[in-house]
């Protein structure tokens, strides 16, 4: 089965999988278009979750957009997330594990549906610049501009001509002017001051609305020295194919909605307006790099695409996570060799990267020993500078995406003096808890001061259990599936069954325990009480006694 | 308006709220009740829990129960438990701190429907003793006896008089015998021990399905010297009738379903059979107190009360946990005079107890300091000894109850190596993480190996903001409920908003910010760029940029 050819295709895909809202009403995408969506990610449950298409889009100046947006479709939910690989939510992470493993190259075709308007030179602005399409304003009332969300932006090194694409926002400064947000280290950055010191202006392309395996690379922390391209071609098991662009030295994807050709100058620096961050908070007084628009193409009828970020959960919060949760499993098992790591989940609510629960499984029958839990537990810690900054070690019987699981397991199976490490000296970009907003951005990113109230540090877990347990207190599986046959005979609301649903043993459980069990199984009480009344036993004076449950 | 007459005024009440599920289908109490009701706990959201009442109940010894069964009455949601208290959810920790502040000794009557039908003495088996009744097996395939669960067991103190009202629950070994099982520093227990120091046995009642408020403070933490039957008076606003047992001298609430009159003997302990925990494990080996009963008296149609317990969530889970919520506020507010505490939630997935956090709110505009809110966390340790393990300081924009809430502030607001302590010496009653059950029950109940593996301790996390935060990332509240307008307007599914549901500033928000929004508000964007570009600085060589957002 061939990847999905385009933009419009996964669209199509998503609304015959009733994962589409397709919104026909008038909508300001200036002031009703996020806040609209928003509402799915502050008052709906995960599976009722979509992605949003806007055909009849106006704005605060008045504008009737001949352009559509479409936003929250990557990744409302996991579930559509999997649409767009093209596989089941649970292969998520060994679709990851295998595109970083097996990259296929993209390849370069002639032209493609992205060339079909063509705007540069002196007709850079004769349908708008810019001002075409419906980009809309977000985190309504805080920020000041329209703002540029789902925009891979593409450019290589200038040693190399290793090719990266980002996830960078912007904001829209006019028809031919937008500025780019893009933290130190990124790739983008690395480009950026090589171009610096050659005293040359970098040159970069804002794609929008490629296929979705574009959008997912986008947001990875792909290692710097493969390029994100073919990346994507190992998710899509394709090539994906490529153009050259009209102005600069770059190839794009071929099928995009939309390509912004410009120059990122490296001689100038600007204020930014307020951004709402995948934090939760709105970070103010920054400075930004500025995006000059040589040249625009796109398809006829275009498509903006645009992301739901800022506060967490969101679609940014879902999209980043799985890309985090795909790289953590890949370097814990393929880089470091930890065969015993299952899998990785990443929580929304830490903004996607920030709290990660590692669960792990017994190899050939073989309990994972407790120092290579440690070693993952260490190892979360090595690809980057600030994140995960809590990280909780489980045992395969709990749902590492579920925070109730994960918390049941820290609650039971973890003594903090023992099972807790703190580590210092972590990094904490955009993570205001590490130093007040006063001290210099330089020193917010990197607080040095250990024992100062200012400073940045990283907590892990082991959550895992150090030896045998009795049974979980739940009606074996046998009982809890008759019941839920009677459930649905009932017409009792659809279940939508959390794990663990059934009791199972944990290593300590008897002979007698058993025996007994299966006497009540027979409905033989009698036999049972007798049996634990025979080894009733008189109390002596000295007999120490605790309770009446000891 | 008056108090709840009696159970079934209660399940009316219910019934007529839609928060009762009537079952008339035939269902075997030892095989299908508790699987089928558990499928709510684990497949089901908390607003669409209910009660069960089941009509028609057979059971593994063929029987045809004259007895109905209500089951998962008191506490399958918070808003259920708040109408067991006559209040709304808001209001359950204010009652619970009223009613601790202003008991009402209850009234004793001469008579009530609880001896409506009275069995004793030669006469105690001539309806089957306690196999009239439909006592449901719980843990199903694990456990081996029928269980009493939802009973308030009544005893008092031999020297004082002090009346005790405790929940435990044990095994129906015959129809005249149970156990009992009530853990250490139970106040049962106590009064057992001053028996035991008389050589004489404890005379008990066991009551099933009295008013909700005698289930309510049964499974609270109530301080020794305070009667429970008085506090559950403070809940009521009303005494609560109590009548004259018929063998031993206890009162016991007139208008229950059923009483179990009886003695535990002070001179003999037995063998317990498996039982399933509210910690989530299957508990085997312990050994238990026994009960003998001389007298059961009960209303005619009897409905036995049955809670549904186990792996959390679960009726006992939400039970307990917002009864110890109510007694940790009321214990730091009053007893400890911190009134920057505005309130405390206990998490279903700790088994109600271990995991706590305390939301502080600010006192006319002064905000509380660090050193209150360390008072209040290192309190949270003195009224148990084992409980809680996990406590987490919140700021009063955090919702306690949600825990994606909670640990979105313990990401962005918490620093490790600054804000936790961890505190050894604490007890570990159940909880196998602190050893592993091979140990004596003395050491796993207080580990005291604390450098070894072995040991019991907790955590304490201070999750407030020390400092201003920019504003929260979402947009501002007005154009939240437009959005919410069209939502509705669209006709997509309901929403239940999520706390934050719109942005607020948090300290730092300069003029200059404010200006821009409101220019971008009125669509000025073109003076907004102007505003931002006009302070776009040229780089010197030497400038040090460490990224295209700092």
């Amino acid at each position: 089965m061939s990847y999905h050819k385009d933009l419009r295709d996964y669209l199509d895909h998503l609304d015959r999988a009733g994962k589409l809202r397709r919104v026909g009403r008038r909508i300001d995408k200036d002031t009703e278009l996020h806040p609209l969506v928003r509402w799915q990610f502050r008052g709906l449950d995960e599976d009722e979750r979509t992605g949003f298409l806007f055909d009849n889009l106006t704005g605060l100046k008045g504008l009737n957009y001949p352009s559509r947006v479409a936003t929250a479709i990557m990744a409302p939910s996991r579930e559509v997330y999997a649409m767009g690989m093209m596989c089941s939510p649970a292969e998520i992470s060994q679709k990851w594990s295998a595109a970083y493993a097996r990259p296929i190259e993209p390849r370069l075709v002639t032209t493609g549906p992205v060339k079909e308007e063509i705007h540069l030179g002196k007709n850079l602005l004769e349908h708008g610049g810019l001002d075409e399409f419906a980009i809309p304003m977000a985190t309504n009332g805080w920020e000041c501009l329209p703002r540029l969300t789902a925009v891979s932006w593409h450019s290589k090194d200038p040693d190399t001509g290793v090719v990266n694409v980002g996830t960078y926002n912007g904001l829209q400064l006019g028809p031919d002017r937008t500025n780019l947000r893009c933290g130190p280290g990124t790739h983008l950055v690395v480009h950026w001051q090589k171009c610096r010191k050659r005293g040359v202006p970098l040159q970069a392309a804002a794609v929008i609305g490629a296929v979705p395996a574009i959008s997912m690379v986008s947001v990875a922390k792909v290692p710097y020295s493969v390029s994100e391209l073919a990346v994507a071609g190992g998710i899509a098991g394709e090539p994906i194919d490529v153009v050259r662009c009209e102005t600069i030295d770059l190839v794009v994807p071929a099928t995009a909605e939309i390509v912004i050709e410009g120059e990122v100058p490296t001689d100038y620096m600007e204020p930014d307006g307020a951004s709402g961050e995948h934090t939760g908070y709105t970070i103010v007084g920054r400075r930004v790099f500025a995006f000059k628009v040589k040249a625009i193409t796109h398809r006829k009828n275009p498509i903006w695409h645009d992301f739901i970020s800022q506060m967490p959960p969101s679609e940014s919060s879902t999209i980043r996570g799985l890309a985090g949760e795909g790289r953590m499993t890949s370097f814990l098992r393929d880089g470091c060799g930890i065969n015993q790591v299952k899998d990785v989940a990443f929580h929304h609510c830490a903004g996607a990267w920030r709290i990660c629960v590692i669960r792990f499984q017994d190899i050939a029958g073989v309990r994972t020993h407790e120092s290579v839990v440690w070693q993952a537990l260490l190892a979360s810690q090595s690809i980057a500078t600030d994140w995960p900054k809590m990280v909780i070690a489980v045992d395969d019987d709990i749902d590492p995406t579920d925070l109730e699981s994960v918390f049941w397991a820290v609650t039971f199976r973890y003594q903090p003096h023992r099972d807790t490490r703190i580590i210092q000296g972590r990094g904490a970009s955009l993570d205001q808890s590490s130093g007040s907003y006063s001290a210099s951005y330089e020193e917010r990113r990197f607080p040095t001061g250990t024992t100062s109230p200012q400073g940045a540090s990283s907590i892990l877990m082991d959550a895992t259990r150090k030896w045998d347990y009795t049974p979980v207190s739940l009606p074996k599986k046998e009982y809890m599936e008759n019941a839920k046959r009677i459930w649905e005979e009932l017409g009792f609301p659809r279940l939508k069954p959390k794990a663990p649903w059934y009791g199972y043993d944990l290593g300590i459980w008897a002979e007698e325990d058993e025996r007994l069990a299966r006497l009540a199984e027979k409905g033989e009480f009698d036999k049972v009480a007798e049996a634990l009344m025979s080894k009733g036993r008189k109390l002596t004076p000295t007999d120490k006694v605790s309770g009446g449950m000891e």
